[in-house]
């Protein structure tokens, strides 16, 4: 059986958006800014698409901007509070420190211009406290930037109590909501957020596409340079294959939402359960406030990748954590943030599920995953070191 | 008769490369940066295709970084070369009055940021003069971004004279070659450049993508910071359907270039002959040293922009510059650069073919211009002056 559990990756891409780029790309193939017939089709149905992706998000179309992916969206969001800030002498800016890197490293390169920096931790739980953001709220803060849903174990955070401080402290917020998007309601007015970073990947769009929110009257700045397109606010000629495949598949995954998400947090339930009977292991992040699709756990006395690489043997597609660091021997941040010790951080096992995955898969990761860990757990000193009482358990 | 003739601001994706992109959406779709079969197969082909890329530039795979587009690879070159260029305490820009915007608005940032920024004129030609460039490489200079042609006039730089000065002055040398590659022989080593943008949907690829080579040992900071995607130079998912349509596109315009060079050519030289009949215009640019399918003229006493809706009227798709910028009330910063006066500049046309294009369509284009350019001309006060003898005729 071949199990794909690593949706937070990225997905498979939906049979409709696939058709939306095809029909696009041979279609609507003029550059939306020439003046002609061919362009202005392009430009028009540019616009069409905006109005859809601002119409699942509660935001006006002009508050849409196209991005090449979360990443980017992610920088322009928070170089541009930052830009704005510095001008005001504002240059505090808080997040947290489950952060994805597209927001930590953009972070990390401002500290080195002078700001200051200030990642809130999370409780054992996996969600930032708002008495912790609140006692760093200072009239130096120029930008809260916390994200909606974390990639690695699914916590959400409370964005909703976070957009109402800030308005209150008329402090900027950003929310990188990559992992939300399409996976469960996202409203940037119940938000009152200023910025909202999205990627069309990870609710079954095209790879290489995504948006950034920007509330009207917010500051924002190109981070890329050139041409007029997006007024004046990311140059490049418009990806319209793309982004009209991403408006499809946000649209398809809206209008699904509720069913979807029920059927997912089913199939995540259950497989809660079948995993947390393995001995010595543990559930990362609120058990409750989560994504439906988000299971992740720690297993001690082994090691995540070979976990991983026994996994994929069996036909199971599952991560570590989050995929823009494997390779890394350094454990996840998150992980350590949630209070992870090292050796446990790296024994970690994500699996991330769709409304594609069946209750016939769910019982197949059920039935290999305990044989896999116990097999390491045979073959690894720590193990032994356990079980003989050389070591004590943390988990 | 429909007439797309505005290849320069896009073009019409390639079959084989749509074909690419859907085979490689639906069976490539893991993450390639994750461990199980799903994301190194899809990473293998990622390579595969970074291969194909280089080895048409005469790169090293390991030279090529996937981009958004042609936009963010040159704002990405000039902003490496520029960092590199303060930590050395060396901060002028040398560039040309004729780049694309994704070049000239990248400058503009540097130049508030406190670089010296020169921009070389160009002679009536539309070419950059060597002695410009030699009498302006100091010890202050980091950088020299000249383009490898022009997209408006589609005059051919000396680049490979270029970038044998920079070599020997050990200056970094970019090449914004968005409007040749595909089109024209492209070498990396022949040129001698350190840095070369390139953007696939200007030769039958997909739009939202592109790539930038860079010598190895040159310099390459992140403009898009977040995961260690294409070796820690540029964050974000890759966005591997795209870059794989790019690499069969460019693969098979590179196969077929000699022959599409001479049959474009032909195209354009009876084109540019004859639309030079037309009393009182003027060919942009030198009749040698230009793409293959690029024409672009001047017609005294008309607008452009009237000119290019009512050929749209009749079929045909033209521009009168650059799409990038279309909307703007500003004449042509390319045509004022080779000493168009503002009226004149005011009454361009750009017209640029593709291998798509057949006989019969530039019979039809040289049979329909002329007639609207008298229309226009007939409606036209300044023609009347000019006419009468109020005015003096400039071309």
């Amino acid at each position: 059986m071949r199990v794909y559990a690593d949706n937070a990756a990225t997905t498979r891409m939906r049979d409709s958006a696939l058709k939306a780029y095809v029909e696009t790309a041979q279609k609507f193939y003029g550059n939306p800014s020439s003046l002609y017939t061919v362009g202005q089709e392009a430009k028009s149905l540019l616009e069409d698409c905006r109005a859809e992706v601002a119409a699942v998000l509660g935001a006006q179309p002009k508050e849409i901007t196209f991005t090449s992916g979360g990443s980017e969206a992610d920088n322009q969001a928070i170089l541009s509070a930052a830009h704005w800030g510095k001008l005001k002498g504002k240059t505090k800016i808080i997040s947290s420190a489950i952060e994805h890197h597209a927001v930590l490293h953009t972070l990390n390169k401002l500290k080195k211009e002078g700001f200051e920096i200030v990642l809130l931790p999370v409780g054992s739980d996996g969600i930032v406290r708002l008495a912790d953001l609140e006692r760093e709220l200072d009239d130096k803060v120029c930008l809260v930037s916390v994200m909606f849903a974390n990639n690695e174990i699914g916590t959400l955070q409370p964005v909703e109590e976070i957009g109402k401080l800030c308005r209150e402290r008329k402090v900027l917020f950003h929310t990188d909501a990559v992992q939300a998007v399409g996976h469960t309601a996202v409203d940037v007015g119940k938000i009152g957020c200023d910025y909202l970073a999205l990627s069309a990947h990870k609710f079954g769009g095209p790879k290489g596409v995504g948006a950034l929110y920007v509330r009207q009257g917010a500051p924002l700045y190109p981070l890329i340079e050139g041409g007029a397109q997006e007024r004046g606010k990311r140059a490049g000629t418009e990806n319209l294959p793309a982004v009209r495949a991403m408006a499809v598949a946000l649209r398809e995954a809206a209008d699904t939402l509720p069913e979807t998400e029920r059927k997912v947090s089913a199939l995540r339930d259950r497989l809660i359960e079948g995993l947390e009977k393995i001995p010595h292991c543990a559930l990362n992040g609120d058990r409750e406030k989560r994504l439906a699709g988000n299971v992740s756990f720690c297993f001690e006395g082994i090691e995540g990748e070979s976990l991983l690489l026994l996994l994929d043997d069996r036909g199971i597609s599952a991560s570590s954590g989050s995929a823009c660091t494997s390779g890394s021997l350094d454990p996840s941040h998150v992980l350590l943030a949630i209070g992870r010790v090292h050796d446990v951080a790296h024994g970690s096992l994500r699996l991330t599920l769709s409304a594609d995955n069946t209750d016939e898969e769910i019982d197949y990761i059920i039935e290999q995953v305990p044989a896999v860990v116990q097999y390491l757990r045979n073959m690894s000193p720590v193990w032994r070191d356990l079980q003989e009482g050389k070591r004590k358990y943390i988990l």
